[in-house]
C-alpha cells in the first residue's frame, strides 16, 4: 500500500448522511488512484448506499461503527462514551496511523475535543485552531479560528497565524498570502487588549506576510488570504456570513417574485445568476481542518452535499503531499526554540 | 419656545456635508412643525446650500463653527483643541440646553469621545453604548454596544440590555423587544468568560425581556429586537453586515450582465428589486444614538443621504417626547439602589 492516501470518512455524520457521504467517497476514488476510503458508520446502512455504486471494491472499505454521536450531546462525555461511534473510531485510526485523515461532518463539539483528546496536538502547538475557508470576491480566505476555545492569548494568535499561512500556501495554493488581524480600525493603535498585544508580536515574524489590521467590512472583498481572530470572533465571523448572504438571498428572491413582470425577469437571469452564486461558495475547496494536530481531521458542513465530501477527501491528499504537518512542526519547534 | 425641540445639525459632517444636510435639514422642517434646526458649521459654505430652499427661516438657523474635525484626527486631542468645531459646538449646547440633541456623521472616534467628556454619562451610567438599528428581514434589530470602549464588563453588557431595550420600546415602537446576547451557541454553558457572566445576569433582570443566546447567523433573520453585545464583537457585526451584503450584492449584478439574457431578465427585475431591497435598509430609521448620556447625540452614516438626516432629526424629538433620559436614569437609578 505504498504511496496510498488512506481517508476515514464518518459516514455517519451531517444532514445528508450516509447517502451523500457514500456517494462523494465513491466519486473521490474516481478521480484519484491513490485514495483509499474507511467508511465508518451503522454497516448495513452504508452498504444500503455503496451497493447503488460501481467502484474499485478494494479502495473503499466499510468498517462498522454501530454508536452515533448527535449533534446535541455535551461532547466530553460522548468523546468519552460513544467509543464505538464513527468519530471516536475515526480518530482513533488517525492516532494509530491506520489511516492518514478523518472527514466528519458530524458534531463540531465532538471533532474539537475528540482532535485534543484523542488525535492529540503536535509538540509545541498550545492550542489546534479550526480554519474554514470563506468565500469573497477574489476567491477564499482562510478565517482562524472558528474552534471552541474562546479566551485566546495572543502566543495562540501568532501559532495560528503560522499554521494559516502554511496552509493556505500549500494546500490552497496561494503564494507568500498575506495575513491580517481582525481589528476595528485600520490603526495599530486601535483593537481591545488581545489585539493590541498580539499586534507587534505578528509584525515580528518572519515566517509570515503580515499586512496588519482588517476591518470585518473588507473580509468580503478579499483583502487578506489569512484572516486571525479569536475563536468567538471567528464563530461570530462565520455565522453571520452565512446568515447575511441567506437572507440577502431570501431578500432577492421575494423582490424577483414580487410582479409579474420581475417574475420573467427572473427566468432569464436565473440561469447567469446561478453560476455566479456558485462561485461564492467555498464548499468546492473542501471542509475545515483542525490545525495542528498529529493527524489530520477536517470538519465539513452539517448540510455537505457529495461534493463537499469528495473535495474534502482530495484536499486530505495535498495536506499529506504537502507534508503540512511536518512543515507545522519544524516551524512551531524553531519558534519555541527561538523563545 | 415652549414646546419645540432644538435639533444641533453638524453641517460639516460626513461624505455629503453640507449639501445633503442641509436638504435632510430643510426637509425635517417640513414634516414637523415642532422643531428647529441649528445648522453648525463653516457659514458661507452652510448659507451657499441653504439658500436654494424655501423654509420658514425662524426654524432653521446657522451657527458659524469655522473649525472641522477630519475623519483621521486622533479624537482625544481633536476635542480639546478645536473648540470652534461643529462636533465640540454642539456638544457643548447639549450640554447647556441650549439644544435638545446633535446629530452628527463626522468622525466617530471624536463623537464617542465629546460625547462622554463634553456632554456626561447619566449618573450610574458606567459606559454610554452605540447603538445602530441594523436591517432584518423582519424590520430592524438595536444592535448594542458597536462603540469604541472594547473589553467591557459583564455589568456593562447589563445596563446596554435596559438602555437597549427603552430606546427599542419607546423610540422604535417595539412591544417588549426580545433582548438577546450573542454567543457561539444556543445553549447556556457555551461562550466566552464575558458571555458566561453575563448570561445569569440578564436572566435575572426582571426589566426585560430576555430570550437566552443569539448566534450571529440568526441575527438577519431577525430572531431578536436588541441584539447584546461587547464593542468589538459589535463592530465586527454591523461592519461584516455591511461588507458581506456590499460584496453580495456585486456578485448578484455581476450574474445578471453576463449574458444577453441575462441582461434582458435585469432590466425586467430592477425595479421590484429596488423595492425589496430598500426595505433591507436601516437609514430610514435614523442615525445611532449613543445612549446613557445627559442629552442626545446620534451618529449617522459617513455616507449619510438627506433622507437619513431628517430620520435622525426627526428621532431626536421621538426621544425628547418619550423622555428616553427620563427612563433610563430611572431604570439605572433604581438597580443602583437595589445592589
Amino acid at each position: 500500500m505504498e504511496g496510498i492516501i488512506r481517508v476515514a470518512v464518518d459516514a455517519m455524520g451531517g444532514d445528508n448522511a450516509p447517502a451523500e457521504v457514500v456517494k462523494g467517497a465513491v466519486e473521490a476514488v474516481a478521480v484519484r488512484e491513490d485514495i483509499q476510503v474507511l467508511l465508518l458508520g451503522r454497516k448495513a446502512a452504508v452498504e444500503e448506499e455503496l451497493v447503488k455504486y460501481t467502484y474499485p471494491s478494494h479502495r473503499i472499505e466499510i468498517i462498522d461503527a454501530p454508536e452515533v454521536i448527535e449533534t446535541a450531546e455535551p461532547p466530553v462525555i460522548a468523546i468519552r462514551k460513544k467509543k464505538q461511534s464513527s468519530i471516536v473510531m475515526g480518530m482513533n485510526m488517525v492516532k494509530q496511523g491506520e489511516a492518514d485523515a478523518l472527514v466528519s461532518a458530524g458534531s463540531s463539539g465532538a471533532i474539537l475535543v475528540g482532535g485534543q483528546v484523542i488525535v492529540g496536538r503536535i509538540k509545541g502547538v498550545e492550542r489546534p485552531p479550526l480554519a474554514p475557508l470563506i468565500p469573497t470576491e477574489k476567491g477564499v480566505s482562510l478565517l482562524i479560528d472558528c474552534g471552541a476555545n474562546v479566551d485566546a492569548r495572543a502566543s495562540h494568535l501568532v501559532q495560528f497565524a503560522k499554521m494559516g499561512s502554511i496552509y493556505m500556501e500549500h494546500v490552497v495554493g496561494v503564494k507568500n498570502p498575506k495575513v491580517a488581524i481582525v481589528n476595528i480600525g485600520a490603526e495599530e493603535e486601535k483593537g481591545n487588549a488581545l489585539v493590541k498585544e498580539t499586534f507587534p508580536l505578528l509584525k515580528e515574524c518572519k515566517e509570515i506576510n503580515f499586512v496588519g489590521s482588517i476591518e470585518a467590512r473588507d473580509i468580503p472583498h478579499g483583502e487578506a488570504d489569512v484572516i486571525v481572530c479569536e475563536a468567538f470572533v471567528g464563530n461570530v465571523i462565520l455565522k453571520l456570513y452565512e446568515g447575511v448572504a441567506s437572507a440577502f438571498m431570501g431578500i432577492v428572491k421575494q423582490g424577483m417574485m414580487s410582479s409579474l413582470r420581475s417574475k420573467i425577469g427572473a427566468l432569464l437571469v436565473k440561469p447567469a445568476l446561478k453560476k455566479t452564486l456558485k462561485a461564492f461558495d467555498a464548499s468546492q475547496y473542501g471542509g475545515a481542518p483542525l490545525l495542528g494536530l498529529k493527524g489530520l481531521v477536517v470538519k465539513t458542513h452539517g448540510s455537505s452535499k457529495a461534493a463537499e465530501v469528495t473535495n474534502s477527501i482530495l484536499q486530505c491528499v495535498t495536506f499529506k503531499e504537502q507534508q503540512i504537518n511536518e512543515k507545522i512542526k519544524n516551524n512551531i519547534e524553531i519558534s519555541s526554540k527561538e523563545e
